[in-house]
């Protein structure tokens, strides 16, 4: 970093990079329900190699170093990640969303600032829809800032309107409410998710539909991994409670309650 | 909107219509107890047919947006109307009060700031009184903020001193109490009601009550059914209520405690 | 009021006089412990006769206004009076104290900031001292901002060094600590109370040795009066306890639980 | 203090004296965890003889003052310290951190812009480390801001990477966070502690391992002076639960249970 003097405010962003991006499509995943959009995210960074290029620090972020594998640290940030293309892409990810009301519109503002300098108008907010339940095969649902947007989506197969009548809270509302009102256009992705548990395989459905929207062939072979572990530990905290519960007929529970 | 570049802070007007008016009298109703206030406002604003010219979005509104029965979103905001007649109105609604204590100060200052550009002397605010105990014809209380308006109010069968001695708090109370310091004068017009449930039948009231003192002439049918309605529930919840406390003959209380 | 414009920050100052004052000394007595301190000041500002001259208001008092008996309202505010003599005075009371850790600084810095520029050198903040249990003849103890006012103030019946390590919250404390900083001296005065009700005897202890400081003459038949009524409410509820408690013969309780 | 019109902010720092010092090392230790950092660095103060030469005063620490043994009152504040030799140290501790978020960004920030006009380029900062379970030879764990500074510490003795996937929360990681963005390099000590008791034993482990960095040559008496009486009284707490725990026999348990 070139700047010594730099004090972190609620919103500073510090460059590693200033790359050339031409009306970059912001996408943003950061941790939720389900942690759905972080992971999603992650897994695209990861798919298109894209390059990190700025971090952003915030007095809002909760005021702690993280402590990485070989026992350096790590200031608590989020990060911005491109990818040049057919359509080029600006990435928003990390650990942490704003701690309090005020610091999430402004960094929310700060990020949406930055991409308008680069002739973003399409934005996609990722992230996970809680049903409390147990879901098998997880939809899309979506929400978009115009109407013509749901009308252009619904071809992908996400289902609007099912949220009618709820809020979607944080980063990947809040980015497209200021958006709007910055001449910019999004849609929000969101994966059904139990709520009780990361769910990889939820951000697979989410990022499928992104991809098929964007055009862009990746792989999910990481995220199916994921999945397939998180629904083994799921399978047998299930297991275990099912024996708890069921055992009627050996009496045991008389020894517990 | 026409600036690109707004960045919303603790109270950010953004205007869609600049109206000319004369003086106009401001009334407000925001989410409270029974939700009185907003319900009066929502209705008083169908009923006139009175105009959006502004959002007001802040850094202390929930960060989040809503969705639309058509799959859009909408950024947390409160909104103002007018009307333009023999008496000019401007009515502040939304779906939110400012969350913090700093936050309310500022917003209440914002739009006492706007209407002042506009003339505006008189302020009504709309909101419920909740006594804890169902109430089957709610009276309106009264709160002023000169002696003489007091005295004015009471020929419309509002009863003053009746909350003597405690506060009214958030929006409906600062704009009287910051309105006085910038020359204004204004009545908190207080609804009776339960505190348990949204209440319509209340609604009415304050918006008869207020309708006689701005002698306007409205209907008052779509509150009268939303009335009904929710004594419907009301009835229904109280009936299993009592199957449930005095079926005492059948002893079915044993297998439940 | 002349100023239309004003707009309420962390802590305004709106002068309804400007005193000339010779270097008054600062009495301050706000809400607290067994609310000793605002006892004390209002029960000195009507024995003395005391003169309002500005009223706070601050975006960290609660957001809310206060019904009188005559049905107006009132901002929540803090109060300042003067009262000319052979030592003037200013006396800080009102119905709030700061909600928030910065409020209660800047709150505490703009008093003091106002009175520097009448000389003032001295300041007694009053207070009550939380001990738990019933209290039938209240000590009062202090602490002081410079060990000479500890000596200079022992003479007066003060108990000192009973609260060293313990610590002096809010605006009493805070007068003193900033007070310091500015060239100011001063005394915490905190009588002696259970904690558990308001207590207008511990208030009358206070201000004894507070006007004995002072060489002032007043009355105390009206803190008397408020603090036999006190005693007899603990009375009764004492009373009550006590033969629920102990009336084991009756077997009353059974009734009960 | 010369400057009366001082108004304290979010960290506002008042000199007793201005050093002229050498790239000093900057060594934290605020309360946190077994308030192991505090103990320690007081200690070094006391064994070195280091020299006062600021105060910190915040609108985010306890609006409160500290009663003194002699009466006075203290101001709720920082400090730092001084001390000139091989190598010089500034040494920051106190009886606070920051109470907001954004506080403790501000109080580090401006703790490193003054050390960074004395040129400092290292800083270690010193905290406890909760295992949960009583420790009787508390190991000292290390994060670092860099990999180098990993390396050349291992051979103190320091247990790195133990932390991995862990946060170091307030000052002692933001120290380092923010100062390697400043182009200063830093440590993070973290002595072993159950964190049910104040540990003078973990902060002896943390001091010694600190003395042996920066080969300095002091005693610690006082620390096992400490521990001992802490231990002591862990022992009879334990006694205690035990001979109530085990005390079948007696069937005394009966009587409470």
């Amino acid at each position: 970093m070139d700047d010594k003097s730099l004090r972190i405010d609620e919103a500073s962003i510090v460059f590693s990079e200033k790359p050339e991006l031409t009306e970059p499509v912001l996408i943003e995943g950061l941790p939720g329900v389900g942690n759905v959009g972080k992971l999603a995210a992650e897994h695209l960074i990861d798919e298109i190699g894209a390059t990190k290029f700025a971090d952003i620090y915030s007095t809002d972020f909760p005021p702690q170093v993280f402590v990485n594998d070989d026992g350096t640290v790590k200031l608590a940030r989020n990060e911005l990640y491109y990818c040049k293309g057919p359509t080029d892409l600006v990435i928003l990810t990390g650990d942490y969303q704003g701690l309090s009301t005020r610091g999430q519109y402004i960094l929310v503002q700060t990020v949406l600032d930055l991409v308008q300098t680069y002739g973003t108008r399409r934005i996609y907010t990722l992230g996970g829809y809680g049903v409390g339940v147990e879901v098998d095969e997880p939809t899309v649902t979506g929400a978009a800032t115009h109407l013509e947007l749901v009308e252009e989506h619904e071809q992908y197969g996400i289902v609007f309107k099912d949220k009618a009548g709820g809020g979607i809270v944080g980063a990947s509302g809040l980015l497209l409410g200021i958006g709007t009102m910055m001449d910019m256009e999004g849609v929000c992705l969101m994966g059904e998710t139990s709520g009780y548990m990361v769910d990889p395989g939820s951000a697979r459905e989410v990022l499928k539909t992104l991809a098929s929207i964007l055009d862009i062939d990746i792989g999910f072979a990481k995220l199916e991994e994921k999945a397939e572990e998180i629904s083994k530990i799921a399978q047998r905290i299930k297991q275990l409670e099912e024996s708890g519960g069921s055992d009627k007929e050996a009496g045991d529970l008389n020894y517990i309650g």
